[in-house]
């Protein structure tokens, strides 16, 4: 085992201090929503490292942010890491953050390390991925790679009511050139993502990181509920048409759906109308999750709710990541921190399943996550673990980077 | 039948169109919550009738206007008529301004008439009566009694966190006198609060008026749903401890309850955290609403609930409003409209019965909805039923006011 650098291991330390209040709420949890106030500022972090370390910042056309070491217009394409530093309501430190704060650790070893790289190396920091503001995940890399086109990403709104396209205007984004960045993209020659395991695989394993080969395919559904708003007073039960008690049925229904199939489904966001307490709902909108190990199911738990008409927000296939490229982790995760290297199939939707799906040759390291807990505050890592987790890295980019480009 | 004068009419249309505006939504109904806007807006127009007709304009210690006529300081106490000019969120036009402008119409129609009253007389706005911006319903009028005490009221959060103190102050209103005000209640020796009917009670019986006799007692509770918040796409279903479940099981417990029982229950308002769609709910806040013609019925309920522990927010016990004043008011409207004149119970809370509860003689007049519905844009009034509520109304105040005080 080579262990890290004291700069590096002092580094990712104090960054992960520096980061800890940003955009944490009272009771918690992360508050750090696309293009908000944290968000805005987590941006102007990266920026800073980027510039600290002399690498070249670009912004691209979808809004995700890339740290080039190198110049992959003239040297090919290069190797990139990194993941997201948006959260949903609520959420964990480590879900997205870790995977970005541990690419520049990686970086900083590599030149501690004295890696002479044969192709370009970049750290990239995708927008939007929860989709915990306009609803869509994976909106930074859905669009660049097209897989979101601009109109409709324009006029997605947030909770409040505010558009993208309004909250783009006031972080001072231009809207007219939002969208797919094939120049971006090609410049990606491998992807490599570092993300908190959010199960407990690693914890019943005993080893702190793992090599992600698989990505469930997954949905997300809209049903709208509709019932006759009435005083709460006055309106005897058998002449009621309540919009809440529709939604309650709605969400024992999908469970018991996900629990014949064999699938997940989850509701997890409601918003009722006129949600006031004297006053029978007219309207539950409900969303619905639905994820499985295999697109059938996912199907099947659809046609069991076939009589909501749930409207599609969102629909990744099935990803099964490059498996070349996965054997190359898992070799070189085995050089830094000795066998055995488990494989995982993730239920969650990742960045690196877009640029999966758009062709690019993708892989994930997971590290251990002592709660299993995720989009939670006692979503966890252990620091020694997520040391582990850079020396994977950094032993997956010194072979990616040495390969002739 | 005596007959409105017309400008009595014409001026209760245009003031019907000229109200129609404020505070309107996009999909018809209603947002004038209170010390927002539209309510600001509401309590200008309610100032401006006052000035208008040359009456004293007066706003208590705890937030509602009186425009008196005659000094009730000096001539005893006087005869008040009136209701509130807030909604529920997305309410329906007549719940509360029906009364206002009814009183505001029964005056200029007595003036019309040449009646010259023994007695002072003012027409009333209660501040935030359906509690759909604080959530304590009848605020006004239970801060002016001292059923509410200032303390908990300025502490009092709407669904944005804003305090009522901040919306007080915000409003240029003062908070550190608010609270009871004796003076301003020992002026009222009679109340007659006109109210759109909210059931079909009068459409069944087929006539315009009906007065109340009776108000259903009520309360209001908060129950918290907890769970653990976690991954949608990676927590297995076993695993889970998903608050919106445990939510949909208790709208059903309460529906189960109110129809075991023989009351109303309902939950109109849910709040979820995080509310994310990938996101298994860590809580959710429900409340719970539930009137029956008998006080214990309401406690047989929340027995059947009591394993949630419900936190009371607000209980108004069940009110007999005055007998010998119903009498007088049942006569008056006989007079002007001919019988029959039905008697009513109401399962919705008015000011009036905090008005009785604390010792002030108090009836109600109720005008039919041909919907029936209330708290909804569907909620509705003919006009001519509201010019009959008016007649019955200026009949009831020319019998009142000629009474020696």
């Amino acid at each position: 085992m080579s262990g890290l650098a004291p700069d590096t291991t002092a580094w990712f330390r104090s960054t992960w201090r520096d980061l800890a209040p940003v955009g944490r709420a009272s009771g918690g949890g992360y508050q750090r929503l696309a293009w908000s106030e944290p968000d805005l500022q987590l941006r102007e972090w990266f920026a800073h490292q980027a510039q600290a370390r002399g690498l070249d910042l670009v912004e691209d056309r979808a809004g995700n942010q890339w740290a080039w070491w190198g110049d992959p217009d003239a040297a090919g394409p290069g190797v990139v890491s990194g993941s997201h530093l948006d959260s949903v309501p609520g959420g964990g430190a480590f879900d997205g953050p870790l995977g970005v704060v541990s690419a520049f650790a990686a970086f900083d070893e590599l030149r501690a390390r004295g890696v002479r790289p044969r192709r370009p190396f970049a750290v990239a920091c995708f927008t939007e991925e929860e989709g915990g503001r306009f609803g869509v995940a994976c909106a930074g890399s859905r669009l660049l790679t097209g897989a979101l086109t601009p109109e409709r990403a324009l006029g997605l709104r947030d909770g409040d009511g505010t558009s993208l396209a309004e909250a783009l205007t006031a972080a001072g984004r231009r809207t007219d050139t939002l969208g797919p960045d094939p120049q971006a993209l090609a410049r990606v020659g491998a992807f490599v993502e570092l993300h908190v395991e959010q199960g407990r695989g690693l914890v019943h394993q005993g080893v702190p990181v793992g090599v992600g080969r698989e990505i469930w395919p997954h949905g997300r559904w809209r049903v709208e509920l509709r019932g006759r708003g009435d005083h709460a007073g006055t309106t005897p039960l058998a002449d009621r048409d309540d919009a809440v008690l529709a939604a309650a049925v709605f969400v024992q229904r999908v469970r018991e759906a996900a629990e014949r199939v064999g699938a997940l489904a989850t509701v997890g966001r409601l918003v009722v109308e006129p949600n006031g307490v004297n006053a029978i709902a007219s309207q539950v909108t409900a969303w619905l999750d639905v994820r499985a190990q295999d697109e059938a199911r996912v199907h099947e738990v659809l046609a069991l709710l076939d009589s909501y008409a749930p409207a599609v927000e969102s629909w990744t296939s099935a990803t099964v990541l490059d498996a070349d490229l996965a054997d190359r982790v898992s070799a070189a995760v085995v050089d830094a921190l000795g066998g055995p290297v488990p494989s995982l199939a993730t239920g969650a939707g990742h960045d690196s399943g877009i640029l999966a799906a758009a062709g690019v040759p993708t892989a994930m390291l997971f590290v251990r996550n002592p709660t299993g807990i995720s989009h939670d505050p006692a979503e966890d890592a252990d620091e020694a673990d997520c040391l582990a987790g850079v020396e994977a890295l950094t032993a997956t980019l010194t072979r990616l980077l040495g390969a002739s480009g």
